[in-house]
C-alpha cells in the first residue's frame, strides 16, 4: 500500500488538492471553489468529501499518512488561519483541528510561500540546500525562508514577509494601509503602476500607451518589453533593480545560499532577472558577493500542491 | 571537580578571557594584548599560556570542557577568522585548530555579537526564548540573531550583518565601502556624523559648537542631551528613528520576540529607545504591532566572555 500526504493548496478563488508521494507524484487530484460556502465548516467537510471521493475512485489502494495546507495568512505554530484579508471567513479559523478531526491522520498548516519553499527542498531544486529562500511573484510578492534547514517562522509564526519591507518611505500606497513596501514596485501590480508612473514621466512611443489601466497586465508589459518597446523594458529594469537592492539588504540579514522565483511574474526571465541580479551586487556587501544563485523554481506548476504536501514529508526525511 | 568552559572575547587591543560554569560564574579571568606578536601562532601560543597559567593558580581543580571564541570575522562552519579588517593578520586564521591542538578539547568560534546573542539566552534576559536577536552599539553595529533556538548563520556563516543594510541608498560612506549602511548613522560613530550634520543644518546654541569632530564623542552627545541641549535632543530623535525604521523592516523578515541592546551606545537609555520604540511601531507590518520587546542586555560588561563560554554551554543544555 503506498504512503501517500495530500497537498492542499487555498486560494482566493479555487481550493486545490492532489494526493502526493515521497518522490512528488500524483495519484490523483481535485478541487472545490473557496468561497462559496457561508460556514467555514461547511467549507471543509466539502473540501473533505471531494478528497474522499477521489481517493476511493483510486484502483489501487493508498495509506493518507498527513494533510498539508498552504493558506493566506496560515500559522504553522498554531494551525490556524488567521483573518486572513482574502477569505470570507472572518477572524481565528480552527482548520487543522476540523480537518484532523475529520481524516484522523496529522495536519500541517502553513502560508504559500512557506509552503513552496519546503517544496522546492523535498521536490525541487533546493535538495541538500539549508539556507535558501523562495520567492513568489504574483499579485503580491511573498517568501519562504530556509535557515539552518528549517522554515523561518518567527516567534509567532508570522516571519517571511518581504513584500512588505518598506523600500520608499513616503512611497506607494500599499495594501496593508503603509507606504512603500516592496510589492507595491515588485510584483504584477508593481509593475503595472511602474508602466504608469513611466508612461507620464517619460515621451517615448509604446504600445503601452493604448491600454487602459484597468485592463493592463504585467504580461502585456513583458510582451511589449520582448517585442524592443524602449518604456517597456526601463519597467522592467526598474523593477529588477528595486528588487536586486531589497535583496542585498536582506543577504545582509540571513546570507542565503541561493533564491527561486515562482509565480506569473517569474515567467518574465532574464527581462526581470538580469536586472536584479546585477542591482543586487552592485549594492551587496562584499562579504557576501558573487555567492548567491538567483534561479527559476523547479516546481512547475503544481507548486503550491507540492509545497503543501512537503510539510508532510519533511518530517519524514 | 567543577565543569568550566574558556570564553575568549578577541577586540582590535585587547584579547580577554574568562573560565566560565554552568551558572555564568567567573572562576578565573585574565587578558593579553592582542596585536604585539608578528606571527599569529605565537599569539595564540602567548594565549594558552595565559588562560593555563590563570588555571594553575586556582586552589580549586577545575574540568576545561571547551573552549569557545568570540572574534571579528570569526566563521561558525570553518572554525577560521577570515580576512578580520582589524586584525594585524591576514587572510584565513585556523585559529580552532591551533587552540584546540594546544588545549585538547573542542574549540567553537562565532563573532562577538553571534557571542553575545547565544550568552543572552544562556545567562543573560533570553532564556526559553527561541526567536530575538542581539543588537551591539559600540563603533558600529553588530547583530547576532537567533530563529528556531538556533543561531542564524547562514549558508557561509557570515548572516546576521545588520549594520549593513543599506538604509539611504548615496548616503553616508561607510567602512564596508558602501553608501548608507544603518551604521552610518546608528552606532557610535554615527551619532557624532549626525551630530556634525545637525550643527551645520540647524542654528540653535549647542555646547557641542566648542568640540573639535576629532574631540567629539557619543558620549559627550548623550551627556548634552540629558542636561537639554536641544540639538543633542535632536540627533538622539534621528538616531533612534533610522533604526526604529530599519527594525521595523527586520521584523518583516526574522519576526523576533525581543531585542536586545548591548554596548556603550545602548547605555544612553530611553534617550535613545524612546525614539526607537516609536519609530519601529510607527513603521511596522500589522502582524508584527506591539509584540516586539526591546530590552537592555542583561550580561553586564561580562557579556563578550559570558557569550564566548555560551558557545560552549549551548551544546550541553
Amino acid at each position: 500500500m503506498k504512503n501517500i500526504a495530500i497537498g492542499i493548496d487555498i486560494g482566493g478563488t479555487n481550493t486545490v488538492f492532489s494526493c502526493i508521494d515521497s518522490n512528488g507524484k500524483s495519484y490523483c487530484n481535485g478541487s472545490i471553489l473557496t468561497q462559496t460556502q457561508e460556514k467555514f465548516e461547511d467549507y471543509i467537510d466539502d473540501l473533505c468529501d471531494a478528497i474522499e471521493l477521489s481517493i476511493n475512485k483510486l484502483e489501487d489502494k493508498i495509506n493518507v499518512i498527513g494533510v498539508g495546507v498552504g493558506a493566506p495568512s496560515g500559522n504553522y505554530h498554531t494551525g490556524t488561519i488567521e483573518n486572513a484579508a482574502n477569505l470570507r471567513w472572518d477572524g481565528i479559523l480552527n482548520i487543522s483541528r476540523l480537518i484532523g478531526e475529520r481524516m484522523k491522520v496529522p495536519v500541517k498548516l502553513t502560508n504559500d510561500a512557506n509552503a513552496a519553499a519546503l517544496g522546492e527542498r523535498i521536490f525541487g531544486g533546493a535538495k541538500g540546500m539549508t539556507d535558501y529562500m523562495v520567492i513568489t511573484l504574483g499579485t503580491g510578492l511573498g517568501s519562504g525562508i530556509v535557515v539552518n534547514g528549517d522554515l523561518l517562522y518567527g516567534h509567532d509564526g508570522f516571519a517571511g514577509e518581504l513584500g512588505h519591507i518598506i523600500m520608499r518611505p513616503g512611497g506607494r500606497v500599499c495594501g496593508c494601509g503603509r507606504r512603500g513596501c516592496l510589492e507595491t514596485y515588485v510584483s504584477a501590480t508593481g509593475v503595472k503602476r511602474t508602466a504608469y508612473k513611466m508612461l507620464a514621466k517619460e515621451m517615448d512611443d509604446s504600445s503601452l500607451r493604448d491600454i487602459p489601466y484597468n485592463q493592463l497586465t504585467a504580461k502585456m508589459v513583458a510582451d511589449a518589453a520582448s517585442n524592443g518597446d524602449k518604456l517597456a523594458l526601463e519597467i522592467f529594469e526598474y523593477t529588477g533593480k528595486m528588487l536586486g537592492e531589497a535583496l542585498a539588504n536582506v543577504a545582509s540579514i540571513t546570507s542565503p545560499k541561493a533564491i527561486f522565483f515562482f509565480g506569473g511574474l517569474a515567467k518574465a526571465g532574464d527581462l526581470l532577472f538580469k536586472p536584479v541580479r546585477e542591482a543586487m551586487e552592485k549594492n551587496i556587501l562584499f562579504l557576501y558577493k558573487d555567492k548567491i544563485d538567483l534561479l527559476p523554481s523547479k516546481l512547475g506548476d503544481d507548486a503550491a500542491v507540492l509545497g503543501a504536501a512537503a510539510l508532510i514529508w519533511n518530517d519524514k526525511k
